[in-house]
C-alpha cells in the first residue's frame, strides 16, 4: 500500500482516511493550514501518523513562506507550529514531530543558515522521519510478532496500522510481522465508535492484505473473550506516561479491563515517540472532547433523537497495572514500566 | 406515552419502533403471519413486549380463521403459535406468552366450548395479559426505586423501558418509579451497538419523560466508571436461568464485568415470565444470530468494508455471580438465585 502520508515537491501527499472504505483517494496539501485542517478533520489520524504529518506541516511551512530573513521564516515557523500543535491535544507523537522539526530550524537558524538552506534542511529531515517511521513499525513488528502465538485470534481496538502510520503499522504491525513469519493470525476488529475506525480502516487494511479480519460491535468483546474466542490484545497509544499508563482510544480502557478479567494477554505497540516522560502518570494526559456529531450522525445522516445530551472524549486511559508489555522500536518492555521505559 | 402494543377490535395495535426516533408511528395487524413479521423484524422487540405480542398473535389468529370446528380452530392456532414461536429463540416470554394462550384455547375446548367461545376467550386473556403487563412493570419499579440512590446517576443497557413492554419499563420502570418517588436520578445510556436501541429508543423515551439523559458509546461505560461517574446499572434480560444467569442484550456481560471490576451494583429488572426454570444455567439459552447487514449497515447505508467477515450474536449471557439483584413484581431476589428466585 503507499503511504498514508509523504512528502514530494514541497507537498504533503496524503490518504483520505475518511473516504475509506468507499475509496481510497489522496489529496495534495501545499499550506501548512490545510495540513492542520487535515489533522483537526482527521482526513490523517493515528499518533505516529500525525506526528509525522505535524512536522511535515513544517516543512510546508518553510515553502510557503516568502520571507528572505531566516529570522522571519523561524518566526513564521514558530506561528506555524502553534496552528498545528493547537489541532489535537492527546497524542504526543504531533509535538514530539513539530518540536523536531523546530529544533531542526533553530539549529540552522543559530549557525546562520540561510533562508532557502533552512528549508532544505527541513526537506531533509521530512524525508529521514517518513522513513524512520517505517522502520520503527518494523522494528516494533518484529519485536511483537514474538508474542503472538501460531493460530492466535487477536482482538485489536481502532486502527493502530499502516493508516495509522506512514505503514506498516505498530499493533498491526505485530500482526503483519507474525503473518509473515509464518503464523496463522485471525484477527477481531472492534469497530470502534463512535468513528468506526475499526471497521473502516482497520478491516479495511487487513482486507487489502488477505489477512483474516471479523468486524464486531465494542460490546461483544468480552463476550468473545468468556467464549475463549480471543488468545490476545494488541492495541496502539497516543501517548504513554513515564509510569506505563497509555491513553489509547476510547473504549481501550473497557478492552483492557476485560482482557484482565480473563486472563488475556493485553499489549501496547507504540514507538518510543509516544512515551511522554514528563507525565509522571496517565492522569495527567489531556483528553481530547470530539465534535457530539460524531456520536448522534453517522455519514452525516442523524442517528440519536434530537436534544439527548451527548459526551464524546475520543480517549481514554488504562492503567499500567493492566498492560501486560509495551511492545517499542527498541524492544518488549515489561513492567516496572517506570523503570524499563526509561532504560 | 400510548401503549407499545395493545389489541384493539381483533387486531394487534403497536407503535413501529424501527421508525423511532424518526416518527412515533403505529401500525394495525390483522393475522398473526403479520405480527410473525413483527416480531421478527424487531418492529416489536423487547422480553415483556414480545411475550404479550405472541399472545395477541394467537388472539388474532383465532379471530382472522373461519373454521367452525373448535377442533379444526385449535389445529390452526397450534399452526400459528409455530410461526410465532419461530420468530425470535432467546427471550423466553415469547414461549410463554403463546403457552399461556394455547393453555386457555385447550381448556376452553376441553370443556367443550365453542369456535366463538373460544374466541372470546382469548381476547380476554389477551386484555388480561395488557394490563397485567403494565401492573407488573410497575410492580418492579416500585421494588427497585428502593436501590436506587438519590442523586444516582444510572447505566443502562439497550431498552428496557416502556417500549420493551406494554409500557412504563422493567430497568426503565425502575428509573421512573425512583424519580416519582422524588429522587433526583441522571441516566448514562449505551448506544448498543448494532441496532442502537439505547440511543434510539432509550433516550427517546426518556426524553419524553423529561428525566435526564446521556447517549454514551458502549465503549465510553468503563472509563466513566473509572472516573466515578456511573453509581449503579440497571439493565433488562431476555431470559434468566433457574441459577439466576441472564441472557440480554449483547454487550451486557462487558457491562456486567465492568461494573463488577469498579465495586457499581449491577441490578437485573425482569418480570418472573423471563424466569426459565427448566434451565439449569445460562449455558443452556439458545443466542440468537441476527443478519449482518445490522452491523455492516445503518439505517441502510453500508458502513463496513465489503467482504470483510461478520458475526452478530444479538444476546449474551452475564453469570449470576456479577448480578447483585435480580428486580422482578415480587420483590428483590438476591443470591443464591436458584434459591431465591424460586421462592
Amino acid at each position: 500500500m503507499q503511504r498514508t502520508v509523504d512528502y514530494i515537491n514541497g507537498k504533503v501527499i496524503m490518504i483520505d482516511q475518511t473516504r475509506i472504505p468507499a475509496e481510497l483517494s489522496t489529496i495534495e496539501l501545499a499550506s501548512y493550514q490545510e495540513v492542520a485542517e487535515a489533522i483537526t478533520s482527521m482526513k490523517v489520524r493515528g499518533a505516529p501518523a500525525i506526528g509525522v504529518t505535524g512536522a511535515l506541516g513544517i516543512a510546508v511551512a518553510a515553502r510557503q513562506s516568502e520571507v528572505d530573513d531566516p529570522q522571519e521564516l523561524y518566526a513564521e515557523l514558530e506561528h506555524a507550529s502553534d496552528v498545528l500543535r493547537a489541532t489535537r491535544p492527546t497524542a504526543v507523537n504531533l509535538f514530539w514531530g513539530i518540536d523536531r522539526m523546530m529544533d531542526a530550524a533553530h539549529a540552522a537558524l543559530q549557525v546562520g543558515s540561510s533562508v532557502d538552506d533552512i528549508r532544505d534542511a527541513l526537506d531533509g529531515l521530512a524525508h529521514v522521519m517518513l522513513e524512520e517511521d517505517e522502520e520503527t513499525c518494523q522494528a516494533i513488528g518484529a519485536h511483537g510478532a514474538e508474542l503472538i502465538p501460531d493460530g492466535a485470534r487477536v482482538l485489536t481496538h481502532c486502527n493502530a496500522g499502516a493508516l495509522a502510520c506512514v505503514g506498516y503499522g505498530t499493533a498491526l504491525g505485530v500482526i503483519r510481522a507474525a503473518v509473515d513469519a509464518g503464523k496463522k493470525v485471525m484477527v477481531y476488529a472492534d469497530e470502534t465508535r463512535p468513528r468506526l475506525q475499526g471497521m473502516k480502516l482497520t478491516c479495511f487494511e487487513l482486507l487489502s492484505d488477505n489477512i483474516p479480519v471479523t468486524v464486531i460491535s465494542d460490546n461483544m468483546a468480552g463476550s468473545f473473550m468468556r467464549k475463549g474466542e480471543i488468545d490476545c490484545v494488541v492495541v496502539g497509544a497516543d501517548r504513554i506516561a513515564a509510569n506505563g499508563d497509555a491513553a489509547n482510544k476510547i473504549g481501550t480502557y473497557s478492552v483492557a479491563i476485560l482482557a484482565h478479567h480473563h486472563g488475556i494477554p493485553f499489549y501496547v505497540a507504540a514507538p518510543m515517540s509516544t512515551v511522554d516522560f514528563s507525565l509522571s502518570s496517565g492522569d495527567d494526559i489531556p483528553i481530547e472532547e470530539r465534535p457530539h456529531e460524531e456520536v448522534t450522525h453517522i455519514d452525516g445522516q442523524r442517528i440519536a433523537p434530537e436534544g439527548v445530551r451527548v459526551v464524546n472524549p475520543s480517549f481514554d486511559v488504562t492503567p499500567a497495572a493492566y498492560i501486560t508489555a509495551i511492545i517499542t522500536e527498541k524492544g518488549i518492555v515489561y513492567p516496572p514500566y517506570r523503570k524499563n521505559l526509561r532504560a
